[in-house]
């Protein structure tokens, strides 16, 4: 793939999102390619599990059944291989804390249903697109190597942007929603500011999805 | 593979079991397909959650964790091939609990560890090593369509039985168990006396791991 198709495939996931990465995240960032590396291998399997749990929780849905599990075995699979990344550079597996991003998202999931599992997908399509425009970031500023794995992996991420939003579109039209396509964008677009929010304010902890480095500020 | 290929495979499964599956419980599956069929969609995904996890549980466990993330991947696929197979066929899912004998396993797991891992993965080994026995007895008892499906699963099943059964020896000779080797094989002798006893005994409620149909008794 030429650079020019990578800038294709960036323009809806950087158009979906309220904010590019800043440039202090992206400075500490191929500062501490350790704490990165750890954080992506557990963002990888945390990823495989929230799939895996809608799996139980909405059985008898089964479009999402199929394209759900499809996503469970490429987090997976990404998750070996930054494991593998790991081992052959030496890096050994350390327990690491959670970063806010995740738990910040999930505080706006409503409580009833269908809102809760549309608003739970449209998390997901944020947390892919992120994750992908952090990889597209990233990949020239880290070696070439891992460059090189950085490019493959925003591939899917996009993909899996893709996948979530239009389960998260399925689900709304399918459901007794009065305004089904109003609900979904009012929902993104409250969700792309706390998204936002998260990512451009100060942040204490360094992580994959992580805001401004606190001391940057 | 040739049918002499097959038996060859099967051999060591069939050895490590403490009895074949009996012909009342093969009677009433051929009679019961649709839900011999839901049934195993369900194992399939309850499988990927169990060694998911243990993931997370056992996260320092670097072998451990390719090893059932490459476990993961496959019983995902299985389970989105089951759904395939169930469309096909114009069967709906449906919702349907779940057998006595997961539970009846899961009951034997000691409270500490290792041993509480240990345990879980040789449990692990027999359910894989049943199900695969399970699969090979009704492949030609079924359409060839299926029968050739089975066929394909038994060899998967087969090397997760190995697989769970190698992990559980990995965990107990880098333990700190004074004996593991007498250890395992305490527990193995123990866990296949309860297996037994599931699939023999009889059992009210008709499912992939059941006993022997009440009915029949």
């Amino acid at each position: 793939m030429s650079k020019i198709d990578y800038e294709e495939l960036m323009k809806p996931v950087i158009g979906f999102l309220g904010c590019e990465t800043p440039q202090a995240w992206l400075d500490e960032a191929v500062e501490n390619l350790d704490i990165l590396m750890q954080d992506h291998a557990n963002c990888e399997k945390k990823a495989a599990s929230t799939a895996m749990n809608l799996m139980f929780r909405y059985s008898f849905f089964s479009d999402l059944q199929i394209k759900l599990a499809q996503l469970v075995r490429e987090e997976m699979l990404h998750y070996e291989q930054v494991l593998e990344f790991m081992a052959k550079r030496g890096q050994e597996w350390t327990a690491i804390s959670a970063g806010r991003y995740a738990g910040g998202l999930r505080k706006e999931v409503r409580t009833y249903e269908p809102e809760a599992l549309i608003d739970i997908l449209v998390i997901g399509a944020f947390v892919e697109a992120r994750s992908c425009e952090r990889f597209y970031a990233l990949a020239p500023r880290v070696d070439d190597e891992l460059g090189r794995y950085y490019r493959y992996l925003l591939k899917s991420e996009s993909r899996h942007y893709e996948d979530y939003l239009a389960l998260a579109m399925d689900v709304a039209t399918t459901s007794k929603l009065k305004n089904p396509k109003e609900d979904i964008q009012m929902r993104i677009a409250h969700i792309r500011e706390i998204e936002k929010a998260l990512i451009s304010s100060p942040d204490e902890l360094f992580r994959f999805h992580s805001g401004v480095p606190a001391k940057a500020v």
